[in-house]
C-alpha cells in the first residue's frame, strides 16, 4: 500500500531524497563511512556547507547584503534570538498576531523587548482567529526596531498572499511553514527564518536569512550561541553543528533545483491546494472556515459536518495509508499539510477517500 | 578495505547501529515511513522518548532525584545555560580549568556569573596544559553556586580518574567526551552534561543529567528554550526536537545494553587505551607527553619524534584506511580517538601501521 504522509512537521521528504540518503549511507563522498561520522571540519563536509549556502542563495535569490545562517534548534528559539539580537529590553518592537505561532513569538519577545501589538493585545490561552487581523498601519510607531509577523499559520490554515504594511519598519517574518513553497522577494525583508522540518529536510536546524547590517548591533550580554554574529563569522559552524540535518537539507535543495526551482514548487503547491479546496467547497459534508483570499496553500484544515465521525474518519483514513490528518487540538477537525514533498497523487488519494467516506455517511 | 575512523567527533557509530538504521529507513515501527518524517507527538515517537530515558537511567544508574534532559545544540550552549540556570550575574561560581574545553566553559560563564578560578585565571589564547592543575580546595569559597570542571580534555588527552575536591560545592561536569565510556556515580554530581556526537550517537543533542532541586531556582529572564524547567516539564519536547538525532541515540543505547552495559564499555576502553599507550611508551619514535595517572582512555594524542614526517604519516595512514588521526591544531601531532564504537581491531590496525611506519623512517 502506498503511504501518504500529511504530517504538519516533521513532514514528508521527497522519495528521491530518501533513496539517495539510503544509497550513500555506507560510503559518503568516498570517505568509506557515513556522513554522520565525518568531522564538520573535514574538506568533504566543508564543501557541502559551501554548496548548501550557494544553492539557498540561488534558489531564493538571496543577495550578498544578506547572511545565510543555520542555527540549531527550532523556530521557537528564534522567538528569543530575534529580539535579543535586533532589539533590547528598553527598546520597542511591533508584533502582528493573526494565529497561534505569531502569538507564541509575541509572548517570548516580551522578555527581551517592549512589544507593541498592531491589534488589541492577545491573551493566553490563545484563541484561533480566522482572519489576517485589521490594523491601522499609519499608527505603527516608526521608532520600533522591527515589525514581526507569521506568513503562514499552520493551525488555522491562514496565509499572507501580500506583504503586510509595516509603516516602513523592517519586516521580520517567521516563514517556517511556507519558505521554499512559493516565490518570495528576500529584499522586502529584514529577516526571514524557517525551521527545517517542513520544507528544508528534517528537524534540528533553523534557516535564518538576515540583512548583514542587522547583525552584531546589539549591546545585550547574550550567549555566544544565540548571537547571529557568531554564526555569521563561523559559517554556522562555531561549534559542532547537527551535520546529518544539514546534509538532508542539502539533498532537499538539490532536489528542488533538479525539479526546476521554487517557481515549479509554487505551481505544484497552488494546483494541489486548489484541487483540495475546490473539493471541500463543493461538499456540504466537509467545510473550510477560512476566506478564499487568505487560505493557506500548504496547510488545509477541514471539518466534518458531524464531529462525531472524526475518530472514524481518522481510523479509516490511516488504514487507507493516509497518515497524520488529525487537526491541532486548539482548532479541532482535520488538517492536510501538503508541503513540497507531498505529491499531487497524495491529494488525489485523499480526495478519493473523502468522497467515499462522505458517500457512506452523508 | 576496512575503514577505521578515529575522529574526535562527530565520531564512529557502532556498525550494528548503522545496519539497523539502514534496515528500518523505509518503514520505521510499521509507520510505512522513515522515523525522520514522523511527528514527535505520534505514539511511536513518544514511546521511543520514554524508552530512551528509561535506558539512560538504567545504564547510568540515574535516580529519580535527577532529571534527564535532551537539549538541542552542543555542549557549548551548556556553557551558557549552566550559569544562567544555576547561578546569576551577581552570584559566584567556581571553575577549575585544566584544558581547552574547560577554558571555553570558563570564558562563557563570565557573562552570567562572577567566576572564580581555582588556579591563576587562564588567559586567551589558551595554552595547552599537561597536568590536572594544583589548587588548594580549602580555599574554595563555599558561598559559590557550583564547582565546574571537564572530566576529559580531548585536545590534551588528559582525564580525571578521581573526583576533584570541590570543598563541598555541587560538582558540575562537562563529560562530553567520556560519559558512557566508564562507570560513574551520578549521585556525586549536581549536573553532568555531554553532547551526543561522541558516545551517544550523532551531533545535534546534548544530554543533561541534573538534580531536580537545581531546576527552576533562578530568577533570570532567560529564553524559554534555555530554561532547564522547560525541558523537564515537557519531556524535552516543548517544541519539535531533532527527532532523528534522538532516534540514533536510542539505537546506540540499545547496543550498549546488548553489549553488557557501561561496565563492559569501560573494560574494553581500558584495554584499547592500555595497548596503544604501551606501544607508544615502548617506542622512541612516538611519544605521549601526559603522565600515566591522568592519561585519557578515549583520546590518545601522540607525537612523532620528527615533526617533518607528520604529513606523510597522515597521508599514508589515511590511504591504509586509518582516518582522522590529525591532532588538534592547538597541540599539533596526532590523536586517536577511541570511543565506545571504535573496536580493538581498529587499535590493532593503527599499531601495526605505526610499527611499519617507524621501521621505514627510524
Amino acid at each position: 500500500m502506498t503511504i501518504h504522509n500529511f504530517s504538519a512537521g516533521p513532514a514528508s521528504l521527497p522519495a528521491a531524497v530518501k533513496q539517495q540518503l539510503k544509497s550513500e549511507l555506507d560510503n559518503w563522498q568516498n570517505t568509506g563511512t557515513s556522513v554522520m561520522e565525518v568531522s564538520h571540519r573535514s574538506p568533504e563536509f566543508k564543501a557541502l556547507m559551501a554548496d548548501n549556502e550557494a544553492l539557498l542563495r540561488s534558489l531564493l535569490g538571496i543577495s550578498d547584503e544578506y547572511a545565510v545562517l543555520l542555527v540549531p534548534g527550532g523556530a521557537r528559539l528564534q522567538y528569543a534570538m530575534l529580539p535579543m539580537n535586533l532589539s533590547a529590553p528598553n527598546r520597542k518592537t511591533v508584533y502582528h498576531v493573526n494565529g497561534y505561532w505569531g502569538f507564541l513569538a509575541y509572548q517570548e519577545a516580551q522578555k527581551f523587548s517592549q512589544v507593541v501589538t498592531t491589534t488589541e493585545p492577545p491573551k493566553a490561552p490563545y484563541q484561533p482567529q480566522h482572519s489576517l487581523g485589521d490594523y491601522d498601519a499609519a499608527q505603527i510607531d516608526t521608532d520600533a526596531d522591527y515589525f514581526h509577523y507569521t506568513s503562514n499559520e499552520t493551525l488555522e490554515g491562514i496565509q499572507w498572499h501580500t506583504l503586510p504594511d509595516s509603516n516602513g519598519l523592517p519586516l521580520c517574518c517567521d516563514m517556517t511553514s511556507d519558505l521554499m513553497t512559493r516565490e518570495v522577494n528576500i529584499d522586502d525583508y529584514g529577516i526571514i527564518y524557517a525551521s527545517a522540518q517542513k520544507n528544508l529536510g528534517i528537524a534540528g536546524l533553523t534557516l535564518v536569512i538576515v540583512r548583514k547590517d542587522f547583525i552584531g548591533q546589539h549591546d545585550n550580554n547574550i550567549p555566544t550561541l544565540m548571537d547571529y554574529a557568531t554564526f555569521e563569522q563561523h559559517n554556522s559552524a562555531y561549534n559542532t553543528p547537527p551535520t546529518f540535518v544539514w546534509y538532508v537539507m542539502y539533498l532537499v535543495l538539490q532536489w528542488y533545483q533538479q525539479q526546476g526551482g521554487i517557481q515549479v514548487m509554487q505551481i505544484r503547491n497552488r494546483a494541489k491546494a486548489q484541487k483540495l479546496y475546490d473539493f471541500i467547497d463543493n461538499s456540504t459534508f466537509y467545510s473550510n472556515r477560512v476566506a478564499p483570499g487568505i487560505r493557506s496553500e500548504v496547510n488545509v484544515p477541514f471539518w466534518l459536518a458531524d464531529d462525531g465521525l472524526n475518530e472514524q474518519f481518522l481510523r479509516e483514513s490511516s488504514a487507507a495509508g493516509l497518515k497524520a490528518l488529525k487537526g491541532h487540538k486548539a482548532v479541532g477537525g482535520m488538517r492536510a499539510s501538503i508541503y513540497n514533498a507531498v505529491p499531487m497523487q497524495a491529494v488525489d488519494a485523499l480526495i478519493e477517500f473523502m468522497r467515499n467516506f462522505e458517500k457512506q455517511h452523508a
